[in-house]
């Protein structure tokens, strides 16, 4: 359920909203290793704006379209604009068991990664409301980020029976690792260092010869990468020996995934600088309610 | 999706709004005569009230579970008060044909149908909103039916193999009629004086031995009946061989049916009074964007 004001602003482009209230639970389904079947809409509308209506459609169906996910039911009333998908996906069962990736299976000494980039779309978020100021086109990549996240549907299929575990990252990287450490009963160690590498803001700007264009501390950037949310990237564990097939799960979803961690058998979330010490700093998730 | 205002009014009692969301979608369930299964509930909260909560959950677990339909699923966040509701359910095949009731199977000469009981939803809103004056124990009776309508469950799966359409009707008779007439490509004649009967405050009013405590004209009644809306109850068709079936599916599911009409070969809808004489009145249905 997607509410103007708290998931999107007022104004913001109908196509790129219809684009993102599929993708975010597209993102879900990939997140289980589920393939995309069906989805249903609901849709409080303040009025009826054809325009709108007809951009928001389009960028919603043409995410659709790409993963043959048919529209099947739903609703639409007049109130404040609300967006509400509930999607169908389908995994198989293997000799009575489900190829579904699970938050629970987690296990010690297992490699934790993620995919593609994170935390360009909190950069533009912070960005748009002034609390960071960097150049126009760093700002208009990470907008693409924020306003149309790429559900890793593909990565997801091809992790079955790989990944030991998988969650999709919406309100902030360490945020929703806690709810893998908490179903799988295990701890981690996260390298922080390692895990900015997979801000593409980062990554550009240190690219740029010496001559960085955004100038961020190096906490900022890890609070961009480790609590940005919205990122829809995918986080997950994979045993040691398994990393030929993730390698191998990268290629043929062509998602980049990124080993940045360890999975530990005492519980508790450790963040390690770039030395290898605990880093004591605070990251607050997003809060559906705050 | 229901949305405060709009569907429900603000301070309506927690329990009875739990009851009605998961109602509303079971009702659609009974009208393709499956079986409920589970459900998903998406809500935005404009505060976190606990007690609101815990009322919310209690009247909508209670409906849930005697239908043992289980929440799946679901989201919730900050926004304008907003209840999304997308509900499973199941139908056989048999042969290889579903056993679902459609809307598009009404064939001329069909007996019309329709469940319990009409009208008395819109009286209580009527009277609430304060364009109708009825005393407190007959607006006590009709609230009933507009806060905690009774989904037709078991009727829809009774009807199964008799019915030749059915929808469900929330946004007034005539209104919903319409669907199964252009789905169907067939007309009806509804008998007006015949569906009036179906409003429990019309029957309880004349039963009071000459006496009437409700003084509205026929063609108020007629308003009740035919376009009140938030009814919940089933419009159905079945040929006029099945009406020892339809009397079976009734005792089956201890829901009283009447016979209201007929479909007929040329299409439009026309509605008779007691003379059998065409009424030229409008019955407008409940509109999601007036």
């Amino acid at each position: 359920m997607l509410v103007q004001g708290r998931h999107f602003f007022q104004g913001v482009a109908p196509y790129t909203l219809g684009h993102k209230a599929l993708a975010v639970n597209l993102s879900d389904l990939a997140a289980c290793g589920a393939r995309p079947v069906a989805f249903s809409l609901a849709l409080a509308l303040p009025d009826l704006d054809e325009v709108w209506l007809s951009d928001f459609s389009a960028g919603l169906f043409a995410l659709a379209d790409a993963h043959n996910c048919e529209l099947v039911g739903g609703d639409t009333t007049r109130g404040p604009l609300n967006i509400c998908i509930t999607v169908f996906g389908e995994v198989p069962l293997v000799d009575g068991r489900t190829q579904a990736l699970l938050r629970s299976g987690a296990q010690p000494g297992d490699d934790l990664y993620v995919s593609g980039t994170v935390g360009d779309a909190r950069l533009a978020l912070d960005t748009i409301e002034g609390r960071l100021n960097v150049p126009a086109d760093v700002l208009t990549a990470a907008l693409v980020r924020l306003q149309t996240p790429t559900p890793r549907v593909a990565l997801g299929l091809a992790l079955r029976g790989v990944a030991t575990s998988a969650i999709d990252i919406s309100d902030g990287l360490l945020g929703d690792l806690r709810h893998i450490l908490e179903r799988s009963g295990v701890g981690a160690v996260v390298n922080a260092e390692e895990t900015i590498k997979s801000i593409a803001a980062y990554t550009n700007n240190t690219r740029a010869g010496g001559q960085s264009v955004i100038n961020l501390s190096n906490r900022q950037w890890r609070q961009l990468a480790l609590a940005g949310g919205d990122d829809y990237e995918l986080l997950f564990t994979a045993a040691p020996q398994r990393r030929a097939a993730v390698e191998t799960a990268s290629l043929a979803s062509k998602t980049v995934v990124r080993r940045i961690g360890e999975i530990t058998r005492e519980p508790g979330l450790t963040v390690l600088d770039a030395q290898g010490q605990p880093l004591a700093e605070h990251y607050a998730s997003f809060d559906h309610f705050a």
